[in-house]
């Protein structure tokens, strides 16, 4: 049995290019057999850029519900809130008089944000500490990666090795799950789908402002009559990751033949989106409704990251002298 | 009743020039009818330093022991060690976010340290983000600091302003409280007294490796029979430090007539050691032969301080919207 962690951003409502990039796939992940997933909402490091505490609690909620809608095991696997388990800043603060300061520095994701934000502050500088943190407090053996964090989980690595140099094996060293088929959802405007551009569909609205967003999808201007190019089209290239092998081949073909416009793509679309996304939608929607049971299933499973954590804690404590 | 809040680093037994310094001044302003002292020993600090836990513990059982030794009235003010209450780096981590990263790497200490110190670590640079949460934390109306510290107390404020400019008044902003008098205690070769100049006096000795510091202290090569001036002697200038008023003007006369010898003087000075420290000299041995009775006075320290730091911790959870 592997112990796979991710960590979860809570950025707001995940929208369909987190679902088919992140959620779907970490889901599939925690539902192998011989895989225990640990999985939580990363409501401390959200600190690092958002302030407003409505929003870091609405972003922690829907994004619990969310993973929740599409059905995460969370008997045979751990779901919690970050800040549910304060365990892990004092871990972090011991893993920070064993982290060398130029590697923080060195940092390529603190030099980006530090060139682009206002707010530089030292939780940003810190970030991957605290994300060591969140993985050797669990003992995980993997952790699934993008290219993006594979030199802050180098850095876990580091961490790890430089501590158990100096008390023995106690902390499990994290190896890195990289994947290389990298899912592009494009968003309405044909980019990557993003919050940041502000192009994303999120398929947890009512049908109408849901029709809205898969309405603003941007198309070519060829007459309802001309013959289309299916692997140019946005639509298209979101029909295609969400509908039925055979629904999209018969959509390719209508695209080619001519005689079928954008409006009866994106109507196709959204039809599926509907269709397909039943359960998650209306479970969603059950979960958004009763935060009292969101708090109560984070609770629970913060009780039993409490379990490991507690455990990794107190070798730390122990190996330190206090 | 003005809660004042000291740290006390564990950087090993206190000797002569740290109690006279430090110590004795400290236990003054907590036995004052108008304070309540919070004293910790700061074990956390240490780790920047440290990563030997015999060290470790046995400088934590020695300062409290040393603390206890001389007096410090423990039903009033709140002693504990600083790893005692992890919420603190809960807080800090929440106070990361709150300090701008150019603070910190402008920090005198840290650009002080960064240049000598062969491992310079981000516990280091993080530094006055723990502190300012040690101070923060426990709602401090004052923190006696030296000058090498006025700076990070200015930072724990800016933190703190930072933070209540966001969420509206909920932490305590400290006052500095800087004594102008500043007390130089010289060592046994005339410097200041200082563990890493290892010319300090550890008056908790044994009688006779005692006798071999006090005899260590460097004089000049003036002859028995000549007058000597007690103004420049290191042997005058501790014994000054230590002995009544009226024993000190004896002294001085002896040095001015002449036919009174250094050796005559250091033993007057290890008379009056022994003799003025009796009570701490034994109260210092039985703390540190029942280090069990040291964790239970800890813990009840511990336990106090937590009433607080669990509210001031609370508040600020709250208003994150964790």
């Amino acid at each position: 049995m592997s112990r796979i962690l991710t960590g979860i951003q809570a950025t707001g409502t995940p929208h369909l290019g987190n679902i088919l990039g992140a959620l779907l796939p970490g889901i599939e992940l925690a539902n192998q057999a011989n895989n225990e997933a640990f999985f939580f909402i990363a409501n401390l490091h959200s600190l690092t850029a958002i302030k407003d505490p409505e929003v870091i609690s609405n972003n922690t909620y829907s994004v619990a519900a969310a993973w929740l809608a599409f059905g995460l095991d969370t008997n045979k696997n751990t779901f919690y809130r970050q800040s549910d388990l304060p365990e892990v800043c004092e871990l972090m603060w011991h893993l920070n008089c064993f982290t060398p300061f130029p590697m923080l520095a060195n940092a390529h994701s603190f030099k980006d944000k530090s060139e682009t934000l206002a707010d530089v502050n030292a939780g940003l500088f810190t970030y991957p500490v605290l994300m060591a943190a969140d993985i050797l407090l669990y003992d995980s053996d993997y952790v699934p990666v993008g290219k993006d964090q594979r030199q802050h989980l180098e850095m876990a690595r580091d961490m790890a090795t430089a501590f158990n140099h100096q008390y023995g094996d106690l902390l499990v060293v994290p190896e890195g799950k990289y994947d290389e088929r990298v899912m592009i959802v494009p968003g309405t405007d044909g980019r990557k789908m993003s919050k940041s551009y502000n192009n994303f569909i999120n398929i947890f609205l009512d049908e109408k402002p849901l029709k809205k967003q898969v309405m603003s999808i941007i198309t070519d201007s060829l007459a309802l009559e001309d013959p289309k190019d299916p692997d140019t089209c946005n639509v298209f290239g979101l029909y295609k990751l969400v509908a039925e092998a055979n629904e999209v081949s018969e959509m390719r073909k209508k695209y080619q033949v001519g005689g079928f416009g954008y409006g009866h793509a994106k109507k196709a679309l959204l039809e599926v989106l509907i269709d397909s996304y039943k359960t998650p939608r209306d479970e969603f929607n059950r979960w958004m409704n009763d935060k009292g049971a969101l708090d109560e299933q984070l609770a629970l499973g913060a009780e039993k990251a409490r379990k490991v954590g507690t455990a990794a804690l107190g070798r730390v404590r122990n190996a330190l002298g206090y």
